[in-house]
């Protein structure tokens, strides 16, 4: 993956992105009309596997090495007091991950997932997006190539996720920056927010963006205004992934704002090679699928981050490549069809 | 498992019934509560881990001999023109199932479960019940202790799924039975009737419950009226689970309508140890759920039966025991509280 160099290039990239292969996808979903089952009875399993095949230009497709990346990152608008657990938490569970004890390490081991974590500075919060921009647009690049260059060469399954005290507030921040409506509808507890700190969250998010205000509409500028580090290496190891043509799997609404990112030019199509796992609990999340334009797979009232969700999706695609690859055809196995 | 002898003798199994333990509810609960991760943010995975704790009665819970059983029957009633597929598909899926190529061969080869197919008496359809009862009240004991006898001695979680051609009528017929309503509340396309079709589906058990009436509220004598051999073996299985307090996953329509006769006599208490795996596109699926007072825990769409959405729930389980089970508490990881 050669380095982005620049916002100019960032945008030069994003406008010119590889699509799905049509012809692979064609015969994918040739292939499902012939397997042993009523038509369409699998359901999302179907278009799943239609996706896999079609971005891992492959009609058999399937994880064979799968890598789930948790970018962390510390946020200057903690001081605003919009989270109940202290900034130190972050590195807390940095360590935590690295010794295995979190719920992505246990879901990882499940799915067979190549785990890595990359903290992003952490003794060094961005500054307080609340008062001004959270980054220098030189920050966001270094940060959007952390997350390029964290993608294993052989990796054709990318799962993202995030850690970051506060962060929620700049996820937040990059909805109501990039899709506008209101502020109160992007602000929830995230951890654990009562209604008092949920309005106060609200507030500080509408401020930032009327203080910042104009944001020029590209993801640079964006994540520079708002964004925080683990927020812009997701958007770059997402890009990444785009210009690879490989899936990604996005995690709930901190994963997913941060994403969103790349469509700041108002192209919704970069981020056609991914799929949101999970419908977080965070209510800003139902409105934002629906601004990208995505269902979700499932609805587990889950609001970990992480990349617990879609650690959990990926057990679904893992089943969807296994029935699309390993089911007999009606011809093959003698059965009179419908 | 003893024999089940009698319909009485049923309906008095039934009305004593172990519970979930509550000591191990309670314990497994406040695990949670300690895990690394704010508190509740695992969602649905948090209760499944508590329920499986309850029911197998250890507060670490895990799948260790997972039992997957397909019982697979035919139906008088496709004589009424109520499936697209020939009624000599169910045959032909057995032994699809049997030489590894159906879907839930696939599904229970990811999720390590043991898979296990039962045709009940295939080339003896069941009488047609839109002109009378499908099968005698033995019958239904006899295909009942199929079910319970089909449990593995060593067997701590259960899948229960089914083909049979005709068998969404027949499950339509047991709601509108145990539930009331409008039959074209209950009828559905199945494996894939046209709107002509599902209206002649309701029309079908419709003049089945009217012509039947008035039919005893007990389970054996619902599956006599308008049953099917293989799903009295599913509440058979599901019963017999209960008796020895082991967790099952219920399917789609078929499955939890077969299920659901056990409660025919009013107690939906009687499936207090099962989950609905997914929402079946199946329309009456919903409503069916809403009457067992569950929520199922995905809807992908799937319509497929064979407990194929339970397999894939299978995973979710997976996930819930692995986080309850191998996760850091805040106190072993050195990380502040919220």
């Amino acid at each position: 993956m050669p380095n982005f160099f620049s916002s100019t290039q960032i945008n030069e990239i994003i406008s010119s992105l590889p699509l799905a292969d049509d012809k692979t996808q064609t015969n994918a979903a040739a292939r499902q009309a012939q397997l042993t089952k009523p038509t369409g009875s699998l359901g999302r399993l179907e278009s799943v596997a239609i996706w896999m095949a079609g971005w891992q230009r492959r009609e058999r497709p399937s994880i064979d090495h799968g890598q789930c990346i948790v970018f962390a990152g510390n946020h200057g608008v903690v001081k605003q007091g919009i989270s109940p657990f202290p900034a130190e938490v972050t590195a807390q569970m940095v360590a935590n991950f690295k010794a295995g004890g979190a719920a992505i390490n246990q879901l990882c081991e499940l799915a067979d997932l190549k785990l890595d974590v990359i903290p992003l500075d952490l003794e060094h919060p961005t500054n307080d997006l609340s008062l001004g921009p959270a980054m220098t647009e030189d920050e966001v690049i270094v940060a959007m190539n952390i997350g390029a260059d964290a993608l294993d060469a052989e990796c054709d399954y990318l799962i993202v996720g995030e850690m970051g005290i506060g962060n929620t507030t700049s996820a937040a921040a990059l909805c109501l920056g990039r899709f506008g409506a209101d502020a109160a509808d992007w602000a929830g507890p995230g951890t654990g927010l009562d209604d008092k700190g949920v309005k106060r969250k609200a507030d500080v998010i509408k401020a930032a963006l009327a203080k910042q205000a104009p944001i020029d509409r590209n993801p640079v500028a964006l994540l520079a205004a708002v964004g925080g580090r683990e927020l812009a290496a997701i958007a770059g190891a997402v890009l990444a992934a785009r210009v690879r043509s490989i899936p990604v799997m996005l995690d709930g609404y901190t994963s997913t704002a941060a994403a969103s990112a790349l469509t700041a030019n108002g192209h919704l199509a970069a981020l056609d090679h991914t799929m949101i796992s999970h419908m977080s609990a965070e209510p800003g999340h139902r409105q934002l699928a629906v601004a990208l334009d995505k269902q979700p797979l499932m609805d587990l009232q889950m609001r970990l981050g992480e990349a617990s969700g879609a650690a959990l999706a990926s057990l679904l695609v893992r089943a969807a490549c296994a029935t699309h690859n390993g089911m007999a055809t009606f011809a093959e196995a003698g059965v009179s069809g419908g």
